[in-house]
């Protein structure tokens, strides 16, 4: 779907979902992937969702304001990016659809509100966090503006969360030259935070890059978003770069997610006499970053990585889209399936399946018979 | 044996075997552990000792100056530490026993010149190595002299190369506060280098710290001493901390020699921008050396380390001289051996053998019956 689509009922839909839900929920992830965000909507509004699902939701499900939102964001030069468009960054992504974490952020965004208009998914596809203290000294301002600069210079994206310090650093690296970077904010797009990011923000999104978020115009920033976010940060990047942090700095959280999602992690060394540079040689010495000192030492990391957390070798089926992965992933070694049974599979609703199955004929991964669908043989994937 | 015993006949053949080795030899090490010192100096003197030694020292041995070289070193305050002596490192050393590598360098020394009245053996029982560029910043000598302080603080030994810059640094906290040091020259220690360190020696060696070469008097230092004295420096730590090294510091080679002996190495962190901390941070991100940020955490990594290569728990034969060591690992399990059969399979002479087994009886590890010595079962060693 492209993405000036705006009154598309799955639009209208994830933006109703993102207001309901307010972050990531696991349980509504997955009724939204199994019944569509239009029909999980619905659900949600007229009560007969699973419990689960109404439990996380009950508190806002009657809230009706996602028109005005869209309205909203659209007046802003903004938009809502949802799964069905071209430029939702699926593959990035994937790792959240993993189900096999405790963590109850560990979930896909449902949409992510974006101001800019550059297309996401592309501007993600090589892509490094930078991130670090607020507290930064005039070193770390060094490091990260020429670590950001170098990045830039290579063709990728600055990936960062808007706060003062580091994060503002190594978003004005690509404003100043005109080059991309994503901002991810913990509260709506339509509300600054900082507020004396306004102007940064502006730039940003007038410029090559981004201000993005999960979260619903008007939702203000929490300390659980920004753990929330985090993870998009981690997941949004091909790697996770602290240029400096204190002790308890935020960015080894980042730096966390990083590790979940198997993404390179980095950290930049600093004077041990200097206490904004503690929480980098904390995560260097215990082995959670690698040390960097530059742009070329971090590519070498990151264009090394894929960006799913598969760590074999590079499979036709890393660059499909999410549901062909999924319906491809639910192919039972060669065996013959219809298309109810992948459905059930897969967790995807028939008509999902369907496309699904057409893109991965197309690709020469599966073909039919009059027996049903098989994965076809002597392919790499 | 006594250090005081300067006339020794073992003493004054080391003395002769110093100088005319001059610095490790493998071949000529095998030969003075199976003959001992006064034979085999007798043996090269004559010509008689085997091919392979007789080439190492054919070039100077026709050499009678070890009198004189005693006595040299005795007028300066010093001595010939000689593996015979009580204060002989023999626990430290053992890594250098190992026959395995393929560096020719890869022995034990035959002597050890000192000047300096503490007991060499005592002053490295518990002994860091803090090495560095001799071209260091004010940031290298600030984390230097605080890392060094803190060690000596909680009774570390510093061992240093005794050269400019880092290494003088790490002397001076310990010269400064009346606390041991160890020198490790790369030449003969009657013969300062670098000569601007004539006091800064002076004075290690007045104070509670020794001045040590393996070198004989008058012996200059070059670039393949250094190396050979590296793997002393290395030999004689329980651990190697480099805290500031440009891109080519020969901290690295000490570093190498630490690793092949199953010592911890460290390396401080600096700023990215200083060339001085290039080299640091080269072995933190190859995993060289681990990061460090002062002297507690050296501690937690050496003081949890055994002296000797072995990664097992520590065993009663961890504890015993080297002969006896050699000795009871010449035991093929639990079978009976006589003598005879024990200095073959030790490399030891006779001699030796029979000091060896009086003390592994006295430890409890060794028994004998009638037909034989055999290894005393159910002890942990």
């Amino acid at each position: 779907m492209a993405s000036g689509d705006v009154h598309a009922p799955e639009r209208v839909a994830r933006a109703y979902l993102s207001a309901v839900v307010l972050g990531p929920s696991r349980g509504v992830a997955d009724f939204v992937a199994a019944e569509g965000p239009v029909a999980a909507a619905d659900a949600i509004r007229r009560g007969t969702a699973p419990g689960g699902v109404l439990r996380r939701s009950e508190a806002r499900a009657v809230l009706g304001g996602e028109a005005r939102d869209l309205e909203r964001i659209a007046a802003l030069g903004g938009r809502l990016c949802i799964p069905e468009d071209d430029d939702w960054p699926s593959w990035p992504l994937l790792p959240l659809d993993a189900v096999e974490s405790d963590n109850a952020d560990h979930a896909p965004p449902l949409a992510l509100w974006v101001r800019g208009s550059a297309p996401l998914g592309r501007l993600v596809d090589r892509s490094v966090a930078v991130v670090g203290t607020r507290a930064c000294t005039g070193y770390g301002e060094t490091v990260t503006a020429e670590l950001a600069d170098g990045l830039l210079g290579e063709g990728w994206t600055i990936v960062s969360g808007g706060a003062y310090g580091i994060d503002a650093v190594a978003h004005r690296a690509a404003v100043a030259t005109g080059r991309p970077t994503v901002a991810v904010l913990a509260g709506g797009i339509d509300n600054p935070y900082p507020v004396g990011h306004a102007r940064l923000f502006g730039a940003i999104a007038d410029g090559a890059g981004v201000v993005i978020s999960e979260y619903a115009p008007g939702v203000r920033p929490a300390r659980h978003r920004f753990l929330a976010r985090n993870r998009l940060l981690a997941a949004l990047s091909a790697g996770v770069v602290v240029t400096e942090a204190g002790r308890r700095s935020g960015a080894r959280n980042t730096v966390a997610w990083a590790r979940r999602f198997g993404r390179p992690t980095m950290a930049c060394p600093g004077p041990t006499t200097s206490a904004a540079s503690v929480g980098c040689h904390h995560m260097i010495r215990s082995g959670e970053a690698l040390l960097v000192t530059g742009a070329a030492e971090v590519i070498s990391e990151v264009g090394a990585a894929p960006m799913i957390a598969d760590t074999g070798p590079a499979r036709p089926a890393d660059v499909l889209p999410r549901p062909a992965l999924m319906v491809y992933d639910a192919f039972n070694g060669h065996r013959r399936h219809d298309e109810q049974n992948l459905a059930f599979l897969s967790g995807l609703p028939a008509g999902e399946v369907r496309r699904a199955l057409a893109r991965l004929e197309l690709e020469s991964l599966v073909s039919r018979d009059d027996d049903g669908w098989y994965r076809v043989r002597n392919n790499s994937a």
